[in-house]
Protein backbone atom coordinates (compact mmCIF):
# COMPACT_ATOMS: atom_id res chain seq x y z
CA UNK A 1 0.00 0.00 0.00
CA UNK A 2 1.89 3.19 -1.14
CA UNK A 3 1.81 6.25 1.08
CA UNK A 4 1.86 9.84 0.37
CA UNK A 5 3.65 11.95 2.60
CA UNK A 6 3.39 15.74 3.18
CA UNK A 7 6.95 17.58 4.33
CA UNK A 8 7.64 21.60 5.76
CA UNK A 9 11.00 22.35 5.40
CA UNK A 10 13.67 24.81 6.23
CA UNK A 11 16.94 25.67 4.85
CA UNK A 12 19.46 28.16 4.71
CA UNK A 13 19.49 28.45 0.42
CA UNK A 14 22.94 30.05 0.66
CA UNK A 15 25.03 26.92 -0.35
CA UNK A 16 22.55 25.37 -3.21
CA UNK A 17 21.26 26.16 -6.37
CA UNK A 18 18.05 26.39 -5.63
CA UNK A 19 14.89 23.91 -5.02
CA UNK A 20 15.00 22.27 -8.43
CA UNK A 21 17.13 19.00 -9.28
CA UNK A 22 20.45 20.48 -11.14
CA UNK A 23 23.32 19.10 -13.07
CA UNK A 24 25.75 21.84 -11.74
CA UNK A 25 25.76 21.16 -7.95
CA UNK A 26 23.18 20.62 -4.88
CA UNK A 27 19.75 21.60 -4.42
CA UNK A 28 17.06 21.05 -1.54
CA UNK A 29 15.03 18.56 -3.78
CA UNK A 30 17.96 16.37 -5.00
CA UNK A 31 19.21 16.44 -0.95
CA UNK A 32 15.62 15.47 -0.12
CA UNK A 33 15.55 12.93 -2.37
CA UNK A 34 19.29 11.79 -1.60
CA UNK A 35 17.76 11.28 1.93
CA UNK A 36 15.05 9.52 1.23
CA UNK A 37 16.38 7.08 -0.52
CA UNK A 38 19.49 6.53 2.20
CA UNK A 39 16.81 5.70 4.64
CA UNK A 40 14.00 4.01 3.04
CA UNK A 41 16.08 2.45 -0.33
CA UNK A 42 13.37 4.22 -2.57
CA UNK A 43 13.39 6.52 -5.19
CA UNK A 44 10.14 8.89 -4.76
CA UNK A 45 9.79 12.17 -6.82
CA UNK A 46 10.11 15.08 -4.10
CA UNK A 47 7.44 17.72 -5.13
CA UNK A 48 7.89 20.88 -3.95
CA UNK A 49 5.34 23.80 -4.00
CA UNK A 50 7.47 25.40 -6.41
CA UNK A 51 10.75 26.36 -7.42
CA UNK A 52 12.99 28.78 -5.18
CA UNK A 53 15.80 29.98 -6.92
CA UNK A 54 19.54 29.97 -6.20
CA UNK A 55 19.80 31.30 -3.10
CA UNK A 56 16.84 31.85 -1.50
CA UNK A 57 15.52 30.24 1.54
CA UNK A 58 12.46 28.78 3.45
CA UNK A 59 11.16 28.77 6.73
CA UNK A 60 7.87 26.85 5.41
CA UNK A 61 8.77 25.02 2.24
CA UNK A 62 6.10 22.33 1.21
CA UNK A 63 6.74 18.82 -0.23
CA UNK A 64 4.68 15.49 -0.94
CA UNK A 65 6.16 12.20 -1.97
CA UNK A 66 5.36 8.45 -2.26
CA UNK A 67 6.42 5.85 -0.32
CA UNK A 68 5.48 2.30 -1.32
CA UNK A 69 5.43 1.06 2.08
CA UNK A 70 4.02 2.92 5.23
CA UNK A 71 6.66 4.24 7.59
CA UNK A 72 6.10 5.88 11.12
CA UNK A 73 6.44 9.61 10.60
CA UNK A 74 8.29 10.56 13.65
CA UNK A 75 11.10 7.86 12.94
CA UNK A 76 11.40 8.86 9.43
CA UNK A 77 11.25 12.85 10.05
CA UNK A 78 14.69 11.82 12.19
CA UNK A 79 16.13 9.87 10.18
CA UNK A 80 15.85 11.92 7.50
CA UNK A 81 17.15 15.24 9.86
CA UNK A 82 19.90 13.08 10.80
CA UNK A 83 21.07 12.12 6.95
CA UNK A 84 20.28 16.14 5.71
CA UNK A 85 22.92 18.13 5.73
CA UNK A 86 22.73 20.63 8.77
CA UNK A 87 21.32 23.61 6.75
CA UNK A 88 18.12 21.29 5.78
CA UNK A 89 15.49 20.26 8.51
CA UNK A 90 12.29 18.69 7.77
CA UNK A 91 10.47 20.31 10.83
CA UNK A 92 6.72 18.64 10.36
CA UNK A 93 6.31 15.76 8.41
CA UNK A 94 3.00 13.57 8.19
CA UNK A 95 0.81 11.11 5.94
CA UNK A 96 -1.54 12.63 3.79
CA UNK A 97 -4.69 12.01 0.82
CA UNK A 98 -3.51 10.53 -2.06
CA UNK A 99 -4.86 13.22 -4.14
CA UNK A 100 -2.63 15.71 -2.36
CA UNK A 101 0.14 17.71 -4.60
CA UNK A 102 2.23 20.19 -2.70
CA UNK A 103 1.90 21.83 -5.86
CA UNK A 104 -0.97 22.10 -7.32
CA UNK A 105 -3.26 21.83 -4.38
CA UNK A 106 -1.54 25.10 -3.08
CA UNK A 107 -4.10 28.02 -2.18
CA UNK A 108 -1.70 30.56 -1.05
CA UNK A 109 1.86 31.52 -0.43
CA UNK A 110 3.50 33.69 1.76
CA UNK A 111 7.58 35.14 1.39
CA UNK A 112 9.41 37.63 3.70
CA UNK A 113 11.56 39.59 1.90
CA UNK A 114 14.57 40.89 5.10
CA UNK A 115 16.27 43.85 4.18
CA UNK A 116 18.98 44.95 7.80
CA UNK A 117 18.67 48.75 6.64
CA UNK A 118 22.10 49.88 8.64
CA UNK A 119 25.27 51.47 8.15
CA UNK A 120 26.96 48.11 8.92
CA UNK A 121 26.05 44.13 8.14
CA UNK A 122 24.69 42.07 11.08
CA UNK A 123 26.84 39.05 11.65
CA UNK A 124 23.74 36.57 12.41
CA UNK A 125 21.72 38.34 9.32
CA UNK A 126 23.64 38.74 6.51
CA UNK A 127 23.18 35.21 4.86
CA UNK A 128 19.33 35.88 5.31
CA UNK A 129 19.39 39.52 4.46
CA UNK A 130 20.10 42.11 1.95
CA UNK A 131 22.49 45.02 3.46
CA UNK A 132 20.99 48.50 2.52
CA UNK A 133 22.71 51.91 3.76
CA UNK A 134 20.35 54.32 2.53
CA UNK A 135 17.94 55.79 5.04
CA UNK A 136 14.75 54.07 3.54
CA UNK A 137 11.27 56.24 3.48
CA UNK A 138 9.62 53.41 5.04
CA UNK A 139 6.30 54.77 4.82
CA UNK A 140 6.39 55.99 1.26
CA UNK A 141 7.61 52.18 0.86
CA UNK A 142 4.29 51.04 2.86
CA UNK A 143 1.72 53.17 0.66
CA UNK A 144 3.44 52.46 -3.05
CA UNK A 145 3.27 47.85 -1.39
CA UNK A 146 -0.68 48.80 -1.10
CA UNK A 147 -1.14 49.58 -4.53
CA UNK A 148 -0.31 46.26 -5.42
CA UNK A 149 -3.45 44.50 -3.21
CA UNK A 150 -6.13 43.13 -5.58
CA UNK A 151 -6.17 41.16 -8.76
CA UNK A 152 -3.75 41.88 -11.41
CA UNK A 153 -1.98 41.31 -14.11
CA UNK A 154 1.42 41.46 -12.51
CA UNK A 155 3.57 41.10 -16.34
CA UNK A 156 5.39 44.10 -14.85
CA UNK A 157 7.31 42.06 -12.32
CA UNK A 158 8.26 38.73 -13.83
CA UNK A 159 11.53 37.94 -15.71
CA UNK A 160 11.31 38.75 -19.35
CA UNK A 161 10.81 35.71 -21.54
CA UNK A 162 8.69 33.88 -18.49
CA UNK A 163 6.04 31.85 -20.35
CA UNK A 164 2.99 31.27 -18.38
CA UNK A 165 -0.80 30.58 -18.31
CA UNK A 166 -1.86 33.66 -17.14
CA UNK A 167 0.22 36.76 -15.57
CA UNK A 168 -3.37 37.52 -13.00
CA UNK A 169 -2.58 36.89 -9.76
CA UNK A 170 -4.16 37.48 -6.27
CA UNK A 171 -2.33 39.93 -3.47
CA UNK A 172 -3.99 39.45 -0.14
CA UNK A 173 -0.91 40.94 1.75
CA UNK A 174 1.63 43.26 0.63
CA UNK A 175 2.76 45.18 3.82
CA UNK A 176 5.88 46.56 5.65
CA UNK A 177 7.32 45.41 9.40
CA UNK A 178 10.33 46.96 10.81
CA UNK A 179 12.14 45.78 14.60
CA UNK A 180 14.74 47.89 15.09
CA UNK A 181 17.32 47.73 11.68
CA UNK A 182 15.59 45.24 9.95
CA UNK A 183 12.92 45.87 7.53
CA UNK A 184 10.56 42.87 6.44
CA UNK A 185 7.99 42.40 3.50
CA UNK A 186 5.31 40.35 3.98
CA UNK A 187 3.52 39.31 0.96
CA UNK A 188 0.76 36.72 0.11
CA UNK A 189 -0.81 35.58 -2.76
CA UNK A 190 -2.53 33.28 -5.16
CA UNK A 191 0.64 32.62 -6.39
CA UNK A 192 3.69 34.22 -7.47
CA UNK A 193 5.45 34.77 -10.90
CA UNK A 194 9.16 33.88 -11.46
CA UNK A 195 11.03 36.34 -10.17
CA UNK A 196 8.10 38.68 -9.18
CA UNK A 197 9.07 39.44 -5.44
CA UNK A 198 12.02 40.06 -6.00
CA UNK A 199 11.26 42.49 -8.69
CA UNK A 200 8.67 44.05 -7.15
CA UNK A 201 11.14 44.44 -3.59
CA UNK A 202 13.68 45.67 -6.44
CA UNK A 203 10.97 48.52 -7.09
CA UNK A 204 9.75 49.53 -3.46
CA UNK A 205 13.34 49.74 -2.68
CA UNK A 206 13.46 53.00 -5.74
CA UNK A 207 10.48 54.09 -3.86
CA UNK A 208 12.33 53.80 -0.31
CA UNK A 209 15.16 55.80 -1.64
CA UNK A 210 12.77 58.33 -2.94
CA UNK A 211 13.76 57.45 -7.00
CA UNK A 212 10.12 56.50 -7.85
CA UNK A 213 7.05 57.66 -5.61
CA UNK A 214 4.33 55.81 -4.30
CA UNK A 215 1.68 56.31 -6.52
CA UNK A 216 3.72 55.50 -9.41
CA UNK A 217 3.08 51.83 -8.68
CA UNK A 218 -0.26 51.91 -10.13
CA UNK A 219 1.29 53.08 -13.12
CA UNK A 220 3.96 50.47 -13.35
CA UNK A 221 1.89 47.62 -12.54
CA UNK A 222 -0.60 48.73 -15.83
CA UNK A 223 2.19 48.86 -17.93
CA UNK A 224 3.33 45.82 -18.14
CA UNK A 225 6.38 46.38 -19.12
CA UNK A 226 9.20 45.20 -17.03
CA UNK A 227 12.02 47.78 -18.19
CA UNK A 228 8.89 50.53 -15.89
CA UNK A 229 10.10 48.53 -12.83
CA UNK A 230 12.84 48.26 -10.70
CA UNK A 231 16.16 45.69 -10.48
CA UNK A 232 15.97 42.40 -9.37
CA UNK A 233 16.60 42.52 -5.23
CA UNK A 234 18.91 39.73 -4.53
CA UNK A 235 18.19 35.95 -3.53
CA UNK A 236 19.64 35.93 -0.43
CA UNK A 237 16.90 38.39 1.31
CA UNK A 238 13.93 36.00 0.48
CA UNK A 239 12.25 33.23 2.31
CA UNK A 240 9.27 31.52 1.40
CA UNK A 241 7.53 31.68 4.81
CA UNK A 242 4.70 29.48 4.78
CA UNK A 243 2.35 27.90 2.09
CA UNK A 244 -1.83 27.18 2.61
CA UNK A 245 -3.28 24.45 0.82
CA UNK A 246 -7.08 24.09 -0.24
CA UNK B 1 48.92 63.10 19.78
CA UNK B 2 48.16 59.72 20.31
CA UNK B 3 44.26 59.36 20.14
CA UNK B 4 42.33 56.34 22.03
CA UNK B 5 39.78 54.62 19.84
CA UNK B 6 36.57 53.22 21.08
CA UNK B 7 34.69 50.77 19.08
CA UNK B 8 31.39 48.56 19.69
CA UNK B 9 32.05 45.08 17.55
CA UNK B 10 29.33 42.57 16.39
CA UNK B 11 30.71 38.49 15.69
CA UNK B 12 29.86 35.34 14.62
CA UNK B 13 32.33 33.47 17.06
CA UNK B 14 31.52 30.17 15.62
CA UNK B 15 34.98 29.98 13.73
CA UNK B 16 37.19 31.84 16.30
CA UNK B 17 39.28 30.59 19.51
CA UNK B 18 37.32 33.42 21.28
CA UNK B 19 38.50 36.34 21.61
CA UNK B 20 42.32 36.65 22.98
CA UNK B 21 44.81 36.01 21.06
CA UNK B 22 45.91 32.19 20.76
CA UNK B 23 48.88 30.22 19.35
CA UNK B 24 46.27 27.51 17.72
CA UNK B 25 44.00 29.86 15.59
CA UNK B 26 42.25 33.13 14.68
CA UNK B 27 40.79 34.66 17.33
CA UNK B 28 38.73 38.24 17.66
CA UNK B 29 41.50 40.29 18.72
CA UNK B 30 43.77 39.16 16.28
CA UNK B 31 41.81 39.88 13.73
CA UNK B 32 41.30 43.32 15.09
CA UNK B 33 45.01 44.18 15.44
CA UNK B 34 45.48 42.18 11.74
CA UNK B 35 43.00 44.67 10.22
CA UNK B 36 44.02 47.98 11.87
CA UNK B 37 47.85 46.81 11.00
CA UNK B 38 46.52 46.51 7.27
CA UNK B 39 44.66 50.12 7.38
CA UNK B 40 47.02 52.30 9.37
CA UNK B 41 50.66 50.82 9.77
CA UNK B 42 50.30 50.69 13.35
CA UNK B 43 50.50 47.68 15.75
CA UNK B 44 48.37 48.91 18.76
CA UNK B 45 46.62 46.51 20.93
CA UNK B 46 43.38 46.07 21.12
CA UNK B 47 41.68 45.80 24.56
CA UNK B 48 38.36 44.20 24.56
CA UNK B 49 35.97 44.62 27.80
CA UNK B 50 36.77 41.09 28.81
CA UNK B 51 37.42 37.50 26.61
CA UNK B 52 34.43 35.64 25.42
CA UNK B 53 35.10 31.78 25.07
CA UNK B 54 35.91 29.51 21.96
CA UNK B 55 32.32 30.03 20.11
CA UNK B 56 30.46 33.03 22.23
CA UNK B 57 29.13 35.19 20.02
CA UNK B 58 28.71 39.36 20.80
CA UNK B 59 26.20 41.69 19.62
CA UNK B 60 27.89 44.54 21.43
CA UNK B 61 31.83 43.88 22.18
CA UNK B 62 33.50 46.82 23.25
CA UNK B 63 37.10 47.68 23.28
CA UNK B 64 39.92 50.38 22.72
CA UNK B 65 43.08 51.18 21.04
CA UNK B 66 45.57 53.87 20.81
CA UNK B 67 46.33 55.27 17.67
CA UNK B 68 49.60 57.34 17.47
CA UNK B 69 48.06 59.62 14.50
CA UNK B 70 44.82 61.27 14.44
CA UNK B 71 41.74 59.54 12.16
CA UNK B 72 38.28 60.21 10.44
CA UNK B 73 36.35 57.51 12.63
CA UNK B 74 33.86 57.34 9.60
CA UNK B 75 36.09 56.26 7.27
CA UNK B 76 38.45 54.17 9.89
CA UNK B 77 35.40 52.18 10.65
CA UNK B 78 34.58 51.39 6.56
CA UNK B 79 37.78 50.22 5.81
CA UNK B 80 38.65 47.80 8.66
CA UNK B 81 35.24 46.60 7.60
CA UNK B 82 36.00 46.07 4.17
CA UNK B 83 39.25 44.14 5.57
CA UNK B 84 37.56 42.05 8.52
CA UNK B 85 36.19 38.54 7.83
CA UNK B 86 32.54 39.28 7.21
CA UNK B 87 31.77 37.42 10.59
CA UNK B 88 33.20 40.21 12.70
CA UNK B 89 31.72 43.91 12.04
CA UNK B 90 32.55 46.70 13.68
CA UNK B 91 29.43 48.80 14.16
CA UNK B 92 30.30 52.34 15.98
CA UNK B 93 33.48 53.84 16.55
CA UNK B 94 34.35 56.88 17.57
CA UNK B 95 37.45 58.59 19.79
CA UNK B 96 37.58 58.32 23.32
CA UNK B 97 39.02 60.23 26.14
CA UNK B 98 42.62 58.56 27.13
CA UNK B 99 41.94 57.10 30.07
CA UNK B 100 39.12 54.71 28.61
CA UNK B 101 39.96 51.36 29.67
CA UNK B 102 37.62 48.72 27.77
CA UNK B 103 37.87 46.45 31.03
CA UNK B 104 38.39 48.62 33.55
CA UNK B 105 35.96 51.14 33.05
CA UNK B 106 33.03 48.91 33.12
CA UNK B 107 30.34 49.29 35.00
CA UNK B 108 27.82 46.54 33.65
CA UNK B 109 27.36 43.62 31.54
CA UNK B 110 24.87 42.46 29.34
CA UNK B 111 23.97 38.73 27.90
CA UNK B 112 21.86 36.99 26.34
CA UNK B 113 22.00 32.92 25.98
CA UNK B 114 19.78 31.73 23.35
CA UNK B 115 17.95 28.19 23.27
CA UNK B 116 15.88 26.60 20.68
CA UNK B 117 13.10 24.62 22.23
CA UNK B 118 11.82 22.70 19.65
CA UNK B 119 11.82 19.26 17.72
CA UNK B 120 13.85 20.17 15.11
CA UNK B 121 16.78 23.24 14.94
CA UNK B 122 16.21 26.09 13.02
CA UNK B 123 18.51 26.53 10.19
CA UNK B 124 18.76 30.00 10.91
CA UNK B 125 19.57 30.39 13.73
CA UNK B 126 21.91 26.65 14.64
CA UNK B 127 25.02 28.65 15.26
CA UNK B 128 23.38 31.27 17.21
CA UNK B 129 21.15 28.80 19.43
CA UNK B 130 21.76 25.94 21.83
CA UNK B 131 18.92 23.36 20.38
CA UNK B 132 16.91 21.98 23.60
CA UNK B 133 14.26 18.85 22.42
CA UNK B 134 12.98 18.39 25.71
CA UNK B 135 9.35 20.26 26.65
CA UNK B 136 11.10 22.99 29.18
CA UNK B 137 8.74 24.43 32.62
CA UNK B 138 9.45 27.89 31.45
CA UNK B 139 7.78 29.22 34.62
CA UNK B 140 10.04 27.20 37.07
CA UNK B 141 13.02 28.54 35.35
CA UNK B 142 11.83 32.01 35.42
CA UNK B 143 10.81 31.43 39.10
CA UNK B 144 14.60 29.81 39.76
CA UNK B 145 16.08 32.58 37.45
CA UNK B 146 15.16 35.49 40.20
CA UNK B 147 17.05 33.88 43.00
CA UNK B 148 19.93 34.78 41.38
CA UNK B 149 19.01 38.40 41.34
CA UNK B 150 21.41 40.79 43.92
CA UNK B 151 24.80 40.52 45.10
CA UNK B 152 26.06 37.18 45.62
CA UNK B 153 29.06 35.04 46.19
CA UNK B 154 29.05 33.56 42.86
CA UNK B 155 31.64 30.63 43.56
CA UNK B 156 29.01 27.93 42.72
CA UNK B 157 28.74 28.78 38.71
CA UNK B 158 32.73 29.22 38.36
CA UNK B 159 35.17 26.75 36.32
CA UNK B 160 36.86 24.92 39.20
CA UNK B 161 40.37 26.36 39.99
CA UNK B 162 39.45 29.79 38.38
CA UNK B 163 41.43 32.51 40.66
CA UNK B 164 40.17 35.73 41.05
CA UNK B 165 39.84 38.82 43.32
CA UNK B 166 36.66 38.21 44.79
CA UNK B 167 33.70 36.05 43.73
CA UNK B 168 31.16 38.69 44.22
CA UNK B 169 29.12 40.43 42.13
CA UNK B 170 25.63 42.56 41.36
CA UNK B 171 23.12 40.69 39.22
CA UNK B 172 20.74 43.03 37.72
CA UNK B 173 18.35 41.16 35.52
CA UNK B 174 17.90 37.47 35.65
CA UNK B 175 15.03 36.72 33.28
CA UNK B 176 13.78 34.16 30.59
CA UNK B 177 11.46 36.02 27.25
CA UNK B 178 9.99 33.23 25.10
CA UNK B 179 8.89 33.95 20.93
CA UNK B 180 7.57 31.14 19.33
CA UNK B 181 10.42 28.65 19.83
CA UNK B 182 13.08 30.85 20.97
CA UNK B 183 13.42 31.00 24.67
CA UNK B 184 16.08 33.99 25.70
CA UNK B 185 17.53 34.09 28.86
CA UNK B 186 19.11 37.88 29.38
CA UNK B 187 21.06 38.52 32.74
CA UNK B 188 22.63 41.72 33.30
CA UNK B 189 25.65 42.05 35.85
CA UNK B 190 28.20 44.10 37.58
CA UNK B 191 30.80 41.60 36.10
CA UNK B 192 30.65 38.00 35.37
CA UNK B 193 33.40 34.83 36.13
CA UNK B 194 34.53 32.53 33.87
CA UNK B 195 32.07 30.50 32.67
CA UNK B 196 29.00 32.29 34.61
CA UNK B 197 26.62 32.73 32.56
CA UNK B 198 26.70 28.99 31.17
CA UNK B 199 27.09 27.39 33.94
CA UNK B 200 23.89 29.43 35.47
CA UNK B 201 22.12 28.59 32.33
CA UNK B 202 23.18 24.66 32.65
CA UNK B 203 21.43 24.81 36.03
CA UNK B 204 18.28 26.82 35.16
CA UNK B 205 18.05 23.79 32.45
CA UNK B 206 18.09 21.61 34.81
CA UNK B 207 14.69 23.00 36.55
CA UNK B 208 13.06 23.68 33.03
CA UNK B 209 13.35 19.48 32.88
CA UNK B 210 12.16 19.19 36.19
CA UNK B 211 15.00 17.69 37.37
CA UNK B 212 15.99 20.48 40.37
CA UNK B 213 13.09 22.52 41.99
CA UNK B 214 13.60 26.38 41.53
CA UNK B 215 13.52 27.13 45.13
CA UNK B 216 16.68 24.59 45.22
CA UNK B 217 18.83 27.68 43.43
CA UNK B 218 19.51 29.65 46.70
CA UNK B 219 20.67 26.08 47.90
CA UNK B 220 22.98 26.21 45.32
CA UNK B 221 24.35 29.27 45.27
CA UNK B 222 25.33 29.05 48.77
CA UNK B 223 26.39 26.26 48.64
CA UNK B 224 29.80 27.90 46.65
CA UNK B 225 30.11 24.18 45.79
CA UNK B 226 30.82 23.75 41.63
CA UNK B 227 29.35 20.26 41.92
CA UNK B 228 26.10 21.16 43.00
CA UNK B 229 25.49 23.12 40.01
CA UNK B 230 24.48 22.13 36.03
CA UNK B 231 27.10 21.34 33.44
CA UNK B 232 28.54 24.52 31.30
CA UNK B 233 25.93 25.03 28.64
CA UNK B 234 27.38 24.93 25.33
CA UNK B 235 28.96 28.34 24.14
CA UNK B 236 27.82 28.60 20.84
CA UNK B 237 24.13 29.99 22.66
CA UNK B 238 25.66 32.84 24.41
CA UNK B 239 26.16 36.47 23.10
CA UNK B 240 27.98 39.58 24.61
CA UNK B 241 24.94 41.56 24.12
CA UNK B 242 26.39 45.04 25.63
CA UNK B 243 28.91 46.62 27.69
CA UNK B 244 27.67 50.08 29.71
CA UNK B 245 30.52 52.23 30.99
CA UNK B 246 31.00 54.34 34.07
Amino acid sequence: MSQNYKAVIRYDGTDFYGWQIQKNGPTIQSEMQKAILKITSERPTVIGSGRTDSGVHAEGQVANFVLSRPRDVDRLLRSLNAVLPDTIRVIHLSKTAPNFHAQFSVRRKIYWYRIWNAPVTHPFWQRFTLHVTDDLDLESMQGAARHLLGRHDFRTFTASGATTETFQRDLYVSEFARHGRMITYKVAASGFLHHMVRNIVGTLLLVGQGRVSPSALTEILQSKDRRLAGPTAPAHGLSLKKVIYR
